[in-house]
């Protein structure tokens, strides 16, 4: 083979192949003759390899990847014809989503650079992304409403690496970007397998207490938010390990901190500032400061991706209203490894974070067997995004708002009350 | 981007570019506004987000590039359980045979490790090509029906420039390799679209000729061989471009030399032996020696890769019969060039050459209106493969043979008489 990336030395071969069991028999509990397609970055090639190997020693059937390339994606917003902007790869999305309905796994590796489309023209970005997002929805709805076992892990890609450290020479940028990962992901342990469990077990129990209290809304309050989020008729807390429709218990998000479930669409009041900036799709969203009236963002501001901003809320009528609400401690590993990684798999489980957009099904009670009219009629929200962003912090309190408008601390200064 | 090629300074980065131009320009005649789906050994990058480049300053759509990946291969035959080798990813050609419907174009990279399969368990390999080919069938009609414009060109990979050039380091051999593919390719001369151009209209003449002839048959003598190949009823021959179903006008493979039509399925009497060994999908089948009777392989012997020769024999019934027929000097310069490629696309331009199963429908007069029916009653075969074999050499010689059973000398010694 002629291609090895330029960081190898930088990145632990040890660390990477755990990573990459984890991701097999943690993330995804892969099983014997289970197809498994995965997506990533090109430069994300050693880690699929590993993937590739511990999926197949797990007894996969057969592992197919497709990669994404940076240089060719920015090649079409230098050359491509202007029509080019409103198209998307829909008979690949369509193909994965039938091999979903066929019992196939969906792997995602995460490590693109979040600045990569900063310096392109915002109203082509936001073509391009939501044409992608149309095309996608056949086979993201599968991936959303759990009806596949799916995970997402990340490979530190240089690119990404020089956006999270900047000042440092980029063999090092990868290495501390790379150990940073795999803490997160718990495969700098010497049994990240029971490390995992172990860390399931404890959110577990914070969504099994949220459960039992059974709020109506949660009541955000903290330099620039004063924020009602009304929670969805029959809302269920998750957290950690998932079980999917096909019956296999999967971790999707690795890393993972968060408890999180499902809002009202029609029943948000009041106004939240981002704690951390957002990185969405190549454009950097910051200080961001939104106005809900009846679930719906009437007024948007950010310092920074205020177009980009605008134009991910006019996707469609749900791109205003929220689909999650999660609960991460101010203390979690990520918060405390003071890492900014402008990634959300990162960035949301190092805080609260609330998501405009597309909500999971699984996040009602007995939610598998609702339809969505009923999953609308709850609180539901629909649309084609889904996108979290973050306004936890140390200075943020949380209280639970019972039926008869009764208060319980949930959180203090960013830690569980 | 963290990827580059161990050989990078092995490969003219001018010439590459050429190549991209010639594909896009010349291969493909790519229109504005057309998608395009690449396919390529994840070591031709470099060509990839070159051509990439080119379509897009042509006009395209959106360019889809999938890659095939030589470990991950490997590590499927290392660790895969056994049923993994019934399995292709029938939800990807699907796909595709989709977007070609829609109006995308097709273009391929050459240059996988022609050995890479060579240590693998020969049962299996057959099992999971005659898989993929079943799965690819959708997509592959739409190909070889000229359905579509479409293209193949070569990357020198170092897998293959190692098996090129055993005896040279890898960054000569790479270099060797790409100056052969450049040559055969014919960007190393000044205006290689103007060169095409010239070279179509020489294989047009050629092709013309024969098509005036209407031989009944050809029979070719030389060492091992006596070989009489009955032509199609209604059959036409072509060379160089090609005009597809859709209008557009390609080269379907860059390097061409050939001239070629579809022989009768049912036709085909006598021995042959091949002149050139075969690499098929990773395995070399060399001094091929076979015995046809009415059309129909009755006996297959090869010095090497017997085996899998007998394996793609047995994948149907067209597999053991002929789809085509190409005339090619002797002195052509693939030939003169004296680099045995082991890479069909090459080597079948050194030679004249046949081809196992599925014919092109275009190679029939008024081709595009025929149906299946009618194209198996004028002697079209059709099968899940199209295996090229080289059986053309400085010692063959070839007479066309008219329906009064006159024969008219084509070829002697491997040259047009």
């Amino acid at each position: 083979m002629n291609i090895q990336t330029q960081s190898k030395s930088a990145v632990d071969p040890i660390k990477l192949e755990k990573l990459a069991e984890v991701a097999v028999k943690v993330g995804l509990q892969l099983q014997h003759g289970q197809d498994l397609i995965i997506t990533a970055p090109i430069a994300a090639l050693p880690l699929v390899r590993l993937i590739t190997k511990h999926a197949y020693m797990a007894g996969a059937g057969l592992v197919t990847t497709f990669y994404a390339d940076e240089v060719t994606t920015l090649a079409r917003y230098a050359h491509a014809p202007d029509d080019s902007f409103d198209k998307a790869s829909g008979w690949l999305y369509e193909g994965m989503a039938r091999a979903f309905a066929g019992g196939a796994a969906r792997l995602a590796i995460a490590g693109d650079n979040p600045m990569l489309l900063a310096d392109q023209d915002p109203a082509k970005v936001a073509r391009a992304n939501k044409a992608n997002s149309m095309a996608y929805k056949p086979a993201l709805e599968k991936i959303s409403n759990f009806d596949i076992n799916w995970n997402i892990v990340s490979y530190p890609n240089p690119s990404w690496a020089k956006v999270v450290f900047p000042e440092l020479p980029e063999e090092e940028a990868v290495f501390k970007l790379a150990e940073a990962i795999f803490a997160a992901s718990r495969v700098d342990l010497a049994d990240p397998v029971a490390a995992w469990a172990a860390h399931n077990t404890t959110l577990r129990s914070r969504s099994d207490w949220l459960n039992g209290e059974r709020f109506e809304a949660l009541h955000f309050t903290g330099p620039g938010t004063d924020l009602r989020v009304g929670l969805a008729d029959g809302h269920e807390w998750h957290g950690g390990a998932s079980t999917a429709k096909n019956g296999i218990t999967c971790n999707p998000n690795i890393p993972t901190e968060e408890v999180f479930t499902t809002p009202h669409a029609l029943k948000v009041e009041g106004h939240v500032s981002s704690t951390k900036p957002l990185s969405h799709q190549g454009t950097l969203i910051d200080e961001i400061q939104v106005r809900f009236e009846a679930g719906r963002i009437v007024e948007a501001k950010a310092s920074k991706g205020e177009a980009v901003l605008n134009k991910v809320l006019d996707t469609d009528d749900g791109a205003r209203r929220l689909g999650e609400v999660a609960l991460v401690p101010h203390s979690s590993p990520i918060s405390k490894s003071g890492v900014l990684f402008y990634n959300t798999l990162f960035d949301e489980n190092a805080s609260c974070h609330i998501a405009l957009g597309q909500c999971y099904s699984k996040c009602f009670l007995d939610g598998a067997s609702l339809s969505q009219e009923q999953i609308t009629a709850q609180g539901g929200n629909s649309s084609l995004i889904h996108i979290d962003w973050m306004i936890g912090s140390d200075k943020v309190d949380i209280d639970g708002i019972k039926p008869d408008g009764s208060k319980v601390p949930v959180m203090r200064k960013g830690e569980w009350a």
